[in-house]
């Protein structure tokens, strides 16, 4: 997680000064081979005057020197890379529809407003491939090319541009980047890069204001939000998205068919083909970098869930069992599958390949239904794949500990070690108000064995919307989840962040433990919660043993006095047994002594 | 975690009436061959008239038709039966000492109060094995005896007695039942059986009162704390724990070193045997069921932490360190150890062999000090059990994931299967203000991979002294940690749980899954938060999807329109068709339709 790259950032600034952030960190920024390929670095100064540097996902937001603003949306950081590629043009795009915001079409039809219209930003129009050509990162990898969208990935994850070429060429990364989303800092999803993390946003039958998914969005970003995935349903859905797209620096996802679902005002068999193709251009126009497609929910897999404990639990699922049941026919989406592929293929959207059967409790995990499925993911993965689109595999769900692994290693067998992308899972059903915790339990034992992004869960999950205060806590706990899993893979240079937290605890360095924290705001509210006072911070000890009843100040006694390494020690260990006891070492002192 | 044996409760009362509490289930006693051994199981009346039996942790203070008052305490459950076995005895007694409390000893030394001067309720005599003789479970159960206590557990954990007996004989298993807390309803800790949770309680620098203390002792039990260690230092630290321990349905764990070295002022170099065992026996007397010893910290190895990241971070452990590096001598724990095996063997105390040199940061994990000390904790637990003392042994701490499993496997070889009782593990450092998540992804995968209890982290670790909200959330969180792992272990009877809340999910059941969950509370509370209405608790939706746009919705509607089995389904797809379609199945109205 730690940045050491030998390069100097570029820039280091002050950081933000608005109200609960803390200082001690800056914004840096390290520059690339090129002028414009400027990498963003959280740079933690600590007291002792070194400085770590973490990775970043909170955008120009947390830059002072940027001055943001929603209605304008972020600066096209990709757009001179995407123009310079050639392979691209602008065009007229498909008209925006009332119907697309689910206003009724008693409305006339036609194009009533153009995409300027519904964001007040600088003009646009929509971009997509020459000549219907794959302008995908799967393609130029393919051809041995590393774009500037490669090189920037290589310098955030410290490794080398060829290696991220290769993982995204052979299929076991992607790097979700649409040309229609220019606004975005690259990043990469891969068992052989840092675990990611995304979080789910989205109004649904409680309205929630436009302004307030985008604070949602910037919110999840600053908290580590790798992607965040828009599934807004009802009113405002192309709008909101709009909003959302303009203004964020990571990939968006959504599930299209959700919207699809609305234009036929949620009659799952009025769904058609030619609805969805047109709802996933508007969606590809606009910007979207990923979507979720639930082709694998085929017509002869429905019935494998009716013995289930809670049959199917994914709404993009039961919906197309819903259609496939009521016209007695095999998926519209598997059976066009090729042609979404040249669609897809045409804006570098990327594929998250739906698990619309996962199990919805621990009765219902690794059965039939949805391994079945998972062999169609595979199936479908090899097409995409042939078509020059990025694809990851979507994977559970609710699954108990000893049924994890199984997970993660059929679908790296059967999906040709795509990516997966998995929601937890959680591991047990009975925790409802911190499936949280029951799911960050799964994420972090699925990402160790391989998984490369994980879909957060909320306390609210099966309850109700989350809040500001649900996505902060579903952020933090998967990025725990995600740096364990780091951890435990050995990934080059996470531990350097725990060693620099754990020194600063072993110094009494307090500033710098709240700095070098996930969450720097609550560890030091907590931390005064019981001693508020300044001089607390610097003190050797904390409030859980008193002043002096402290186990790592007798480590440090020991230390000082017996000298510092072990052979210091064994050495000095006779001589020194009498000065100690003769300098009166009280490790406690009472504190009304 | 059910309890689905044959025998009806005994009794099923209505529940508690107190503001917050659910309503929905009722403290019932399982009947075992005795009138006098009444196993209580917290019994869930669901809306479809159904039952289930979950374990309960809660003691007396959850049945109505008990009268408590901890100015009183419990009633002595277990007296009649330690009282018929004829191998104990009444005496007089240590007497309790000023100092005992941490008053400074220029007060008169000897006798100043006894036993009835510091708790209000009915006067007692410690109990003794005579001729000290080893009155432990252990000893019974190498005898071939089936105690109540024994029974009592097989009750609680739905096995035969036998097995109780042969676990505990073959010290896989711990009953801790100290024979001067006749208060506790027996519990046992052996990764046959469910696994366990302690939450520690105990004032420290910051004073907090003793009514505070028994108050967090009850509270961590409602949440399902199955023991509860008293950490406390300084004032008061006897009286707080025989208020603490006549009030507990619960074995009580403590660190006899905390209180030995408050007797000296905190001066580790002045600790002596002497001191320590007169400590031990104080809290024999009263009625401690397990003890933390840090026998394992050798001289030998204080020079092995020199290198680390992070010292010693176990207060016993660093307080050991001390004194041996003062004195330059072995261990005064180490070298007395047969003889404090004779004193714990005449009151049926359970060593709790202690960590004292359990790695602090990730950096530290599964280093030669933690190895070489947990093989020196293997030589002890012989000892032990050869003195017919109960044993189990404590482990880390701080270790990441893929370092985890050599910890159980490690300890299981060299303790001889002997319980293993973990801090955790915490799976990265940098999380401060979430360490009961960072450590209950480590606790999870070491208890299923065979740890019997877990001692809970709360959010307010490494920072400051948990209040009533973290002790809950360190409770919970430890929970679905231990519940998670007896799914995986296969427990029988773990998964009756989670198929009755998720059966009572998938039929739209809400108050069944609010009086299911783990913390009904605060599920109900989430719930409410977005849906208030009383009408919402029986609707068939949700907020998260609106009123109809529902996957479990469909789900229904599938198995409605075609059949509950798979061959119905499939028999039935053709001509079902047409009728669906027909029948206009709308799977989502928007709400302003």
């Amino acid at each position: 997680m730690t940045n050491k790259d030998a390069r100097t950032p570029a820039s280091a600034q002050e950081g933000p000064a608005e109200a609960g952030t803390s200082v001690g960190w800056h914004k840096a920024y390290v520059e690339g081979s090129r002028p414009d390929l400027r990498v963003p670095v959280r740079q933690v100064h600590l007291t002792n005057g070194q400085s770590v540097g973490l990775y970043d996902t909170s955008g120009p937001y947390t830059d002072p020197l940027v001055d943001t603003d929603v209605r304008r949306g972020l600066a096209p950081l990709r757009e001179n890379w995407i123009v310079a590629r050639g392979d691209t043009e602008e065009y007229a795009g498909r008209p925006v529809r009332p119907e697309d915001d689910g206003i009724k079409h008693t409305a006339p039809r036609g194009g009533l407003r153009n995409l300027d219209a519904v964001f007040p930003g600088r003009p646009r129009q929509p971009r997509r491939g020459r000549d219907g050509r794959a302008v995908t990162q799967l393609a130029y990898a393919r051809r041995g090319e590393v774009t500037p969208e490669m090189e920037y990935v290589a310098v955030r994850e410290n490794v080398s541009p060829e290696v991220v070429r290769e993982e995204i060429a052979a299929g076991r990364a992607v790097l979700p980047a649409n040309v229609n989303h220019p606004e975005i800092e690259p990043m990469i999803i891969g068992k052989r890069f840092l675990v990611k993390v995304n979080a789910n946003i989205g109004n649904s039958a409680v309205t929630s204001s436009i302004e307030e998914e985008v604070e949602k969005m910037t919110w999840a970003t600053r908290w580590g939000a790798d992607t965040v995935m828009d599934l807004s349903t009802g009113r405002n859905i192309h709008t909101t998205r709009e909003w959302v797209l303009r203004n964020s620096p990571v990939p968006i996802g959504t599930v299209p068919l959700y919207q699809a679902l609305e234009k036929v005002d949620g009659r799952a068999e009025e769904l058609t083909w030619e609805i969805y193709k047109d709802t996933v251009v508007e969606q590809a126009e606009q910007g979207v970098d990923y979507m979720t497609v639930h082709a694998g929910v085929r017509l002869a897999y429905v019935p494998l869930t009716a013995n289930r404990k809670t049959g199917i639990v994914s709404r993009g699922g039961s919906i197309m069992a819903a259609w496939c049941l009521a016209h007695h026919r095999e998926s519209f989406l598997y059976e066009n599958f090729e042609e979404l592929c040249e669609i897809l293929a045409a804006y570098d959207v990327t594929y998250s390949l739906g698990d619309g059967l996962r199990p919805g409790s621990i009765a219902d995990a690794n059965d039939e239904a949805q391994f079945a499925e998972l062999r169609t993911l595979g199936e479908l993965n090899r097409i995409a794949k042939h078509r020059n689109v990025q694809t990851m595999i979507e994977g559970p769900g609710h699954v108990p500990m000893h049924k994890i692994k199984e997970n993660i290693d059929l679908q790296q067998e059967v999906c040709d070690e795509a990516p997966f992308y998995t929601l937890g899972p959680l591991t047990t059903d009975v925790a409802p108000a911190y499936d949280h915790i029951t799911s960050g339990i799964g994420a972090a034992m699925i990402a160790w064995w391989g998984t490369a992004m994980l879909c957060y869960v909320t306390p609210k999950e099966h309850l109700g919307l989350p809040n500001r205060d649900d996505v902060k806590t579903g952020v933090i706990t998967y990025k725990i989840a995600a740096h364990a899993a780091d951890l435990a893979k050995g990934h080059p240079g996470a531990q350097e962040w725990d060693d620099a937290l754990s020194d600063a605890r072993f110094e009494f360095r307090w500033e710098d433990q709240f700095n070098l924290a996930l969450d720097p705001d609550t560890a030091r509210e907590f931390h005064d919660e019981t001693l508020p006072a300044e001089p607390a911070k610097t003190a050797h000890f904390c409030s859980m043993c008193g002043p002096k009843f402290c186990s790592m100040k007798i480590s440090q006694d020991i230390r000082r006095e017996h000298g510092g390494s072990k052979a210091e020690i064994e050495e000095g260990m006779a001589q020194k047994s009498a000065e100690f006891a003769a300098a009166g070492n009280r490790v406690y002192l009472p504190l009304a002594d």
